[in-house]
């Protein structure tokens, strides 16, 4: 039916005949002539219907938009001057001899180029928002990049093996969501929130490197860069250790962006611990491209006679630290004011700030509410560890470290990423990928009153770190790292564990006793008595790679069927009620509050 | 930490030094010197410890079967006499300088060479059962065929798009796994039992060609070939004609076979029709390499004297049938008393038969209970037919036309396996494809009282067939095809429905009212209205098309983690319990007869 995709005609086509297939875009009546740009996955190209061939015309008079038709023809040259620059097929055209309708269409409920649509909208009408080409792109660099991730990952000797859908819950970490088994009563699978445990078996099991492009599921109420269901580039492999892992999949991601997008990544990523990250962004995702940084302030804040200062400074978990904007002495009291309510989203109860007006000057030449509460020495700091210039402006924050890293973090962000950012050079466009590693292996659960694992309970400790298990598990470093590029985090990893006796005390420290690891990791535990090798690995988030090469908004952007935040899909309206006797054949009913279908 | 894997170390290593990784697969005594044969996921690699050294000599000796180890060594050339051709690694050794254990290994709960294992056991020990050689062999396999697969669509311009696996349920054909949402009390997720109609609206979207190796899910009682969750080559093209798609996909399988496994299938796969198949061989999938073919009896069996052939002959859904075994007269009466228990499976009342000793001498010639009942007309025919000689066997089928199909297609399989049909030329080895084209439409359901869909709902039925949608849609038949190969369906497709008035039409005639059809359908028929393009497509079974490359028993074998066919995971013990709080959050409690986890 098809010589060629319409949107990839090109003048070796000119003198032939040939066949296309596409959609009509748009139908222009011109001087008797009718003009069809004609659309397909990989663009347009012009039609030419002249009213000499008169059965043809009465059918091209008949089209309207986003039919569906078949057009025979020939290839001419278009005239001077009507060139399009902006098509592959923008030097010819074809002049129509046979024009068919393959399937008539309704008028679309929207116009395809009309960028302001609701996400209700584009969801809703999901087929036709699909029809645009920023979504044609998105979906086949998609492709791409997958395809690329699997070239790479095959040339390096890693094989796709497929790990079940329907798993066991193990509820730790996010929610499960689970599917009732109707053959055995009272049972459930989980789907799973990685195949981690799998991909770790099947090293075990001597496969050496796996991968697997692979979908988790996460019943997590959802922010604007997770979806229910997500695609994880999943990859373990034995016999490496990090820093070999790490050289292999920063080579990866190297290959793929190159080839995917042409984009020249650096050619070694800075690897950073996450101490270093904490203290210079307050974050374990430093966005790089943002050239502003921390000053660590704690120490010579702890004898202030300012308990805003103070008080934090003094505390174990307490942090105060100083955000120095060149030549933000520019930004008016509107603009800090804004800043102040910002950084109230993330729980700081303020902002304080000084004006470097005249540094020479010493304390007259700032201008400040809070300058009056600080003794000499600690503005002195301020000063020369800010570096701050005349014309400058320095932010604070002091509260417990996760407030003051979180806020001035945000900050930071929000201050690069505005015009006066990018025109002061704080903002450098790019691609700012680095290595965050170190990690530590726990976090206290303040609520749970116990340490939960940072990374996951099968993540190395750091081999010098062993005893620290037992004795000080807050100061024991895990052997994980994560890939974070522009402020995400792309994937994240680490060397897991694979020997039984050190797994066995990971979950002691985790406050998980030997019933409950046996019921719930008794295969794990079982597997890594016989011979597991050294092993590790990395998962990276697909469509967030994808969202960021293609640029896009949201992930919903490079998924072709994607839930609503509500968890919901528009087009086909799911969830949806069920059958009662469904229900009953899983053994389960709806609790009482609930409505059932008659 | 590893040079090249154990099982490809070659010649081209000699007198090299190298590192290797992999597990004690035999460690062996012999004159003083420890032999150990190391294993990796590509094999095995002779390693010689000799006791001149003494500290590597002393942890040889405590190593065991399935310890991981890493040997730094020399490669050298096997004494002469002492290569073993059966390995890549059988001209060379390694003289081991330098061991270390990675990870000690208990004593495996079985030998790694035991043949002999129950599915219980090597489910339970998935990982174990894993490091055997041909479960290696098999996962390596199922990734080469993936890959393969990839390269070809891949270079046909198809593009991988994935599609929600939290989806809506159509309770239609196989019964749907569900998933309660928390978000949305009392609604549930259903996991696709294939991406039909997702693929179908990409091809409304204007993606062109689409695919995607997709895990599907039916929650069916298990055979022996089924999973509650498989593996689909999933793909969907527009523009092309029911021709035009076998014609790819054909070319697709042949490639695989080809540099999968190194077989060159047929250059052109026979075309079939349903009818033809069910008259020939009472099979949708008959393996060809079965050379025994049903004789038709029906018209001649109407008017004897004889109602066992007389009752279903003159059955609008009856059939009489022989299936005349070429020198059948050597089988023993037990072996033809076996055969009628077996056919009892499949429904068949009893099993008639006629042994030809001497036509020549007609009546007189056949031996059997039958002859008597049947006119002269009648058993002229049956040899004529038949075209039985002196020495041959006739077995008869007379039932509802299921029944005699599904026997004596069943018998024709059963003989053509033994040892007989082999020896008497009734069954060649080898691989032989097929397409089982032009389906009926459409079966009646006895039981619902009501026409169902044979394939689905959105096939196309023939152009010329549209009337009978409405008037005789016994008679439709539909733009459909299955690939079948030695008695296997590997993949079924068809040309779909892309006009929504004959969508409408197709629910009409499967008692589809207009407003389910909304309700359930409403997406489809709304994408359909707006120039939705001719299409089509096909699944193939992945699992399916592996175990048959792969010469295995069960698709169990060529999964790695699979369920037993009570549908649960040996290795991790899914489905299990789940705690009161999970199913509160879903809104959902168990049935009063189910008891509680506490």
């Amino acid at each position: 039916m098809r010589t060629e995709y319409c949107g990839l005609l090109t003048e070796a086509w000119l003198g032939k005949n040939v066949s296309l297939c596409g959609w009509v875009q748009r139908r222009r009546d011109h001087g008797g002539v009718i003009f069809i740009d004609l659309r397909d996955r990989e663009g347009l190209v012009q039609v030419v219907c002249d009213p000499d061939n008169p059965a043809m015309f009465e059918i091209a008079e008949s089209i309207r938009n986003e039919y569906c038709v078949q057009v025979h023809g020939a290839v001419r040259a278009r005239p001077e001057g009507a060139e399009n620059t902006d098509l592959i097929s923008g030097k010819i055209e074809v002049v129509c001899q046979q024009l068919t309708v393959l399937n008539a269409s309704a008028t679309p409920p929207f116009q395809l180029d009309d960028d302001t649509l609701s996400e209700t909208t584009r969801l809703t009408h999901r087929v036709l928002d699909l029809r645009r080409p920023q979504m044609q792109h998105n979906l086949k660099l998609r492709y791409r990049v997958a395809m690329e991730v699997r070239r790479y990952l095959d040339a390096h000797g890693f094989i796709d093996i497929e790990t079940p859908m329907l798993t066991k819950s193990t509820p730790e970490g996010a929610r499960d969501y689970l599917v009732p088994s109707r053959v055995h009563a009272g049972h459930f699978f989980a789907l799973p929130q990685s195949p981690q445990l799998f991909k770790q078996l099947l090293m075990v099991a001597g496969f050496d490197r796996y991968y697997q492009i692979v979908k988790c599921f996460r019943d997590e109420d959802l922010r604007a860069d997770r979806q229910p269901e997500f695609t994880q580039i999943d990859c373990e492999t034995s016999f490496l250790n990090e820093q070999e892992i790490r050289d292999l999949f920063e080579v990866m991601i190297r290959t793929v962006f190159k080839n995917s997008i042409g984009v020249a990544l650096a050619e070694s990523f800075p690897v950073m611990s996450y101490a270093e990250a904490m203290r210079r962004f307050g974050s374990d995702k430093p966005d790089l491209r943002v050239k502003l940084e921390f000053t660590e302030l704690t120490d010579v804040m702890k004898d202030v006679d300012f308990k805003v200062f103070s008080a934090p400074a003094n505390m174990a978990a307490g942090r105060v630290a100083a955000l120095c904007i060149p030549q933000g002495g520019q930004l008016s009291r509107g603009e800090i004011d804004g800043y102040t309510e910002f950084v109230r989203i993330y729980g700081a109860k303020g902002l304080a700030w000084i004006k470097v007006n005249e540094a020479a000057k010493g304390r007259e030449g700032l201008q400040s509410p809070i300058v009056k509460n600080l003794h000499d020495a600690a503005l002195a700091a301020i000063l020369e560890r800010t570096g701050a210039q005349d014309g400058d402006l320095i932010f604070f924050g002091a509260d417990r470290a996760k407030i003051v890293n979180d806020s001035l973090g945000a900050l930071r962000l929000k201050i690069g990423y505005t015009p006066f950012g990018t025109e002061k050079g704080f903002f450098e466009p790019g691609w700012q990928p680095l290595w965050v590693v170190d990690f530590p292996m726990f976090e206290y659960d303040d609520e749970a009153a116990r340490w939960v694992a940072c990374h996951h309970p099968f993540t190395s400790p750091k081999d010098e770190h062993l005893d620290l298990l037992a004795t000080d598990p807050g100061r024991c470093i895990a052997k994980a790292y994560d890939m974070v590029m522009n402020g995400w985090e792309l994937g994240g990893g680490s060397v897991r564990i694979h020997r039984e006796e050190i797994q066995r005390k990971v979950f002691e420290a985790l406050a998980i006793d030997a019933d409950e690891a046996q019921q719930k990791f008794g295969f794990l535990l079982e597997a890594l008595q016989y011979g597991a090798p050294p092993h590790g690995g990395i998962a990276f988030g697909l469509d967030r790679v994808v969202t960021m090469m293609a640029g896009a908004d949201s992930i919903r952007d490079v998924i072709a069927f994607p839930k609503t935040q509500r968890a919901q899909c528009l087009l086909t309206q799911a969830p949806s009620e069920v059958d009662e006797r469904q229900l009953r054949e899983l053994h389960i009913r709806l609790r009482a509050t609930e409505t059932l279908k008659a």
